[in-house]
């Protein structure tokens, strides 16, 4: 049994669809949430940008001496796990192996349409991942850069400027027939019903759930888990606009670990420069 | 006459725009210009943030030894303006005021709309500027926080999608009937067609053109004209991805100092945190 908290990281507020999931799973664990939001979106830029924004994320949040840390942004994920798995000394988790084997497992051999953003199309992450597990499967990948800002300005799945984009998406894997269309970003799921209803005869699957047992099945294989099976509790730390973070992150969080209470304004990226100045705080493999 | 350069920052992209406009008025000039993409975009930030980033930014370009430094970014314009100018010691021009002035001129007492990004509506920037020149005026203002996704996307003002989310955002500020709809985002110009059109009894004016009149009075006023009419040139620097802000860069920049040629991924943040701590190149007031 451990009592040492899960760490989570995302590029901004998506990650907190990750975090309801793992409260399904593990709600008795304690949580500390970190939120790049003075720097996302990470979706556009590139792999040593993305790189060094997630080892300082890390390094944030090794204070915490968690047991785990979750990439729980895809384009993280995609970008920066392998070799941050090198650099940072706790276990890490992504998002894109869950979801990918969740999609092959839910295809049962059929095509596969992928949706996520511009890096994470770019470094065909989701698309190695499947052939890995099933070569033979056919994959199909379409970015959708502006479906994030359109579901943060508030935008639900009966929005018709949305409908409109997402069918304009989903035009270009059409011809594909997909048996799964796999959402390879966290903020997709907020809108999983109106590209469910585009695409009828797909299903539309994400990788937060399988994330999540896959969390629950590592921490339970090294004894790891909390000793308590409920009553777990989420501390968030954001780069910028915690107001925004609370209200915002709400519709992604849901009530899993009592929602968001406690939100505090850190910058990482000062706290990381001044730990490597002062020598304390990093890791040897830094 | 002043053979220094001409310095501009931007969060991205969005302010090769207002360097078209320099490039119009003073096409023998030397532009530095850098684009902060590895933290863009700075719409969605806090004030405290953009500030901090408008630092850095001005910071890295005062290297260069400039005559002027442009803040061709409405919203660090809006949030940073006048804080930096306290604490840099070359002239700095900003893109609100002259904007608000072209627009209070078009607009000959009649209202006039803002479309902005969610921080500078917030900020109230432009709001304030105008009613300091015509108390009168009404002015309404509307956040547009999906339309530069949509514009970096390559949407043009044909675009259906882009139109239907233009008409929905000016919706709001329909009932005002405004003389003037002014673009309070250096993306805007792109699409200004749609808005036109679907606004068919406002003038719509932004920014850049009137941002550059004013460059070329304050240096002449100075006598810190360059000695060329022509052939002046244009340099680049980004924090991220130089490849994606050349070529998404080229529609916003037209063949304004010959296009965009050299572009250098720098790390201003590195740069700001090393020469702070060798005591390097502080200015004084930092």
């Amino acid at each position: 049994m451990s009592d040492q908290p899960i760490a989570v990281f995302d590029s901004g507020l998506g990650g907190l669809t990750v975090v309801r999931a793992i409260g399904r799973h593990l709600p008795g664990e304690t949580i500390v949430y970190f939120g790049d939001t003075a720097r996302v979106p990470y979706g556009s830029k590139s792999q040593q940008t993305i790189l060094q924004f997630s080892e300082q994320n890390c390094q944030f949040l090794l204070q915490f001496d968690p047991k785990l840390i979750v990439v729980a942004c895809n384009t993280a994920s995609a970008l920066a796990l392998r070799d941050l798995e090198s650099r940072v000394s706790v276990p890490l988790v992504g998002v894109i192996e869950p979801g990918a084997s969740e999609a092959v497992f839910r295809a049962r051999g059929g095509p596969i349409a992928v949706l996520a953003t511009e890096a994470t199309v770019a470094s065909g992450a989701y698309l190695k991942a499947i052939q890995r597990l099933s070569p033979r499967t056919s994959v199909m990948q379409r970015r959708c850069p502006s479906l994030v800002p359109l579901i943060e300005e508030g935008r639900s799945a009966s929005d018709p400027i949305l409908r409109m984009l997402a069918a304009e998406y989903l035009e270009d894997v059409r011809p594909l027939n997909p048996a799964v269309v796999l959402l390879g970003c966290t903020h997709y799921p907020l809108v999983q019903e109106a590209i469910a209803e585009l695409m009828p005869g797909a299903e539309v699957v994400d990788s937060a759930d399988a994330t999540a047992r896959q969390i629950k099945t590592m921490l339970a294989a090294e004894g790891n888990l909390s000793g308590r099976t409920t009553g777990g509790r989420l501390r968030c730390y954001v780069s910028d606009n915690p107001q925004r973070f609370r209200e915002v992150g709400a519709r992604f969080l849901g009530s899993a670990y009592g929602g968001i209470r406690d939100v505090a304004w850190v910058t990482p990226e000062q706290f990381f420069h001044e730990s490597v100045a002062s020598g304390s705080f990093v890791q040897q493999s830094f």
